[in-house]
């Protein structure tokens, strides 16, 4: 039988231990709290965003919504978000990305407080996770990963992650090769993806192609991790995997939705809180 | 036949681009300048710097050695560190690593220029390697492999690379990355290093770990980067690569001495004269 990998187990998990955390955080005085920054309102944005409120409210850690104009110039952004950043109230902050061309993001992503970058953006962090440091943040996607394999031995275990993004597939490769896995990055160039998957233990989708990891890039022994969040030929969420297919010739795999997806929030109130502490030791 | 990936040839082909780089350098009146900075006298340091010093002295590039001695203080170090880091006249600077502990490397390595960090010890260059972006400097040994394979087409091919430590496994792995090559990045906990490396397009070996790489490790198709450099039990300078054993069953090898170790003082040419350029703009 096929071991469905539920976000929901993981962020259950986690739950007791961030309340906990939060709650030490309140008895020193200190209220932890995330400042939200989006520019515009994709749906993808505000889905994510409510998402996040809620089990923020559910964590009781405070979470502030900055929404700016989609034509926002700037200079006004620019010093709206360096006040933000400059808050001693705020311990984090995220903010929903690509921001449009003319507000120069590559500048904002560098001006945040590499303390209060709870979703890994600053390259200070970058660098961090690049080099297997124990502070600094990584992106709350590839880190809600490995919460996911919080239960699974990795040290010696092959990993063929597809996808060779910042904010997943780089990133992820480094968090488990920290973990000790031996790490194959695959990508759009790569000749035999589906053979390299198939010889995996451990495979991670994160392409951003609806439905293109095939049983064809899977053995019996595959643990299937899905990053994916696509939109399918009738207008329903899927993700990279083709899950219908595929699930039944695994060990163990995340569906999407109600996989990766659901663990990311806990993950960013995790990383808020151990921002807190940082910055009020 | 085997072929042999001779370091001689590369730097050869590397040296007409950089005497023309720095000839438009010193038209412009700039004289392009590197500043090596070596606290104490280890024979490792002294035999790369004598290389570095002679090999810029043929290419017509300035280099100055700032030495202190072993038990310099930590005020010292940092206040003539930031000077020499400061002078106008100065457009890299190579510090031999690893710094006595007391000095606080880390420190050091935040404090550099990222313009002028030409062995890419800075984390700011680090993020931009991990990254993919085309400008920041990458540390001159994972540079310096990937001249060596300047002739190889490396899109689509698989790259196996033994060692994930910070001066080359890692910032390797995203060079190549670029490069689109498939990349796994194998250590001391893989099961199957010598299969994943037999079946690889391409194997570095950059374990330090003397003669580690045998036959086991290769096809008559591989193509074979050695980093290493090590001692053998007679007190002969070898590589990671068993290379007598491995160098008649593969299809390209590099030879330690004489493969990457003297491509390395070219990259460090190379990224000095672009550290020259960018800085002087």
């Amino acid at each position: 039988m096929t071991v469905v990998m539920k976000g929901a187990e993981t962020a259950a998990r986690m739950k007791e231990s961030i309340a906990e955390e939060a709650a030490r955080l309140r008895r020193r005085g200190i209220e932890p709290k995330l400042s939200i920054v989006r520019v515009g309102a994709r749906p993808d944005d505000l889905f994510y965003e409510r998402g996040a409120l809620a089990r923020f409210k559910g964590l009781g850690i405070a979470a502030q919504v900055y929404e700016f104009p989609e034509d926002v110039d700037k200079e006004t952004f620019f010093s709206e978000f360096t006040k933000i950043d400059a808050s001693a109230e705020v311990h984090g902050i995220l903010l929903f990305r690509p921001l449009p061309k003319r507000l120069d993001e590559d500048a904002v992503r560098r001006s945040i407080n590499p303390l209060k970058d709870v979703d890994g953006m600053n390259p200070v962090n970058a660098a961090r996770v690049f080099a297997g440091e124990p502070d600094g943040f990584a992106p709350c996607t590839p880190a809600a990963v490995v919460e996911m394999l919080a239960g699974v031995e990795l040290a010696g275990k092959s990993v063929s992650i597809v996808g060779r993004s910042m904010v997943v597939g780089r990133p992820l490769s480094m968090l488990l090769l920290k973990r000790d896995a031996t790490v194959t990055i695959c990508h759009t160039k790569t000749r035999n993806t589906a053979e390299i998957c198939r010889g995996a233990d451990v495979v991670v989708a994160a392409a951003g192609k609806a439905k293109m990891l095939s049983p064809a890039f899977v053995s019996e022994k595959s643990i299937v991790l899905d990053v994916g969040i696509n939109v399918d030929e009738n207008g329903n969420l899927c993700g990279d995997v083709d899950y219908e297919a595929v699930a039944p010739r695994v060990a163990m795999i995340s569906p999407v939705p109600g996989g990766v997806g659901a663990v990311t929030t806990s993950v960013l109130a995790s990383h808020v809180l151990r921002a807190a502490f940082q910055l009020t030791q």
